[in-house]
């Protein structure tokens, strides 16, 4: 069986497409950051995420991205909801400096350690259009980066990097997951949890997945504080 | 004055690319990395070095790369010395999985926060050039990634990675660095330091170091356990 490095965050996308990758038939090591988020319920439900789709490893990676700052999900900026979100160039402040250059690097470590060539990461160039590393040229210039920063791609691995969601929309998502089993009870994207987790239902993230699950014809089976 | 973010890992590249950097004008902000080494010494010699330089700015990133291991410099193999140093590829066992890339990627997140577009790191491709990420196909990858990646780069910053050492040997950077006043007392180059911080002698970057010197027909500085 071909391994594979999955970025698993917690959050649909990256549930999708960790399932994504064990139905193309990777032995899927999934691996997720604790990055100084302000809420460590990502990280958690990621762990339920890998168990639950029957990931053959999952590790986390202590990184701390708040010694830079810069990011309404790193720094002390007040998270948005609705129309405030964006920016003159169109780029939320949620945006996290180079997160998924960083997320992608240790991929490549492990992926060379592992003997694998396959990353698989869930952006998203629809929904998301706003976030620079989200899109097929970031995903593109990845790809000919790792063939030649590494010792793997000197003897010759060509290396991958899967994006299989990065062209579907929110509500396509949700159904490709559905239709792979995927329980997305298990699943957390909100930005500002309220009380012990429970996901606040206003944030950008929130109103995307709320959105995507009607749109879709399913209901979210998590909870909200509002809805 | 035009910031720079520099990466610094206390051996005498980093210092002489330090000085190369704040001797072309820029605003230095030094990046060091404690990442699982064996040893403390490099990040010691890193903070010593960025404050006779005059780097403005200095920060330690903790990242743990021991999580993936695969290296003789995060991992529990011993240290190669002489001719037992290059796999039949022809890249020695020191390598670390995609190092130069993560370096790179805390870098670039730091520029954007800065506002700068200028990173400037110390490898070399002569007497290194075992090193996949030691090379100039590397570092022009990063800087197309660079470009795509970010938030700046969608709003029109080219980044530039600047590797002044690379096509320079170990007695020509030691020439150069002389030349520019760094102290290399300060610095520090040994993988496998004895008793409290002794430079052992006799691993490979202790050998080309003093060769290097040699070379240059200065005397090294540092002390030697044997020499």
């Amino acid at each position: 069986m071909r391994r594979a490095v999955v970025l698993l965050s917690g959050g649909l996308d990256s549930a999708t497409t960790l399932s994504v990758a064990i139905h193309e038939g990777f032995d899927a090591h999934a691996l997720s950051f604790h990055y100084g988020q302000r809420h460590d319920i990502e990280v958690t439900a990621a762990k339920r995420v890998a168990a639950s789709l029957g990931a053959s490893e999952h590790r986390i990676a202590a990184i701390d991205l708040r010694i830079f700052g810069g990011s309404a999900l790193t720094d002390e900026i007040a998270v948005p909801t609705n129309c405030d979100t964006k920016k003159t160039s169109g780029i939320p402040i949620t945006y996290v400096p180079a997160r998924n250059t960083i997320f992608l690097s240790y991929a490549l470590a492990w992926c060379e350690v592992l003997g694998a060539a396959d990353i698989f990461i869930g952006v998203n160039a629809i929904d998301y259009s706003g976030y620079p590393d989200c899109r097929p040229a970031f995903i593109a210039a990845f790809e000919e980066l790792a063939n030649v920063a590494t010792k793997a791609g000197v003897e010759g691995t060509r290396f991958q990097i899967h994006a299989p969601l990065i062209s579907m929309s929110k509500s396509q998502i949700i159904r490709k997951g559905t239709e792979l089993g995927v329980d997305f009870s298990l699943t957390r994207s909100c930005y500002d949890p309220v009380g012990d987790g429970l996901a606040c239902g206003e944030c950008d993230s929130c109103r995307l997945r709320l959105e995507g699950f009607r749109a879709a014809g399913f209901e979210d089976p998590i909870s909200y504080a509002t809805k």
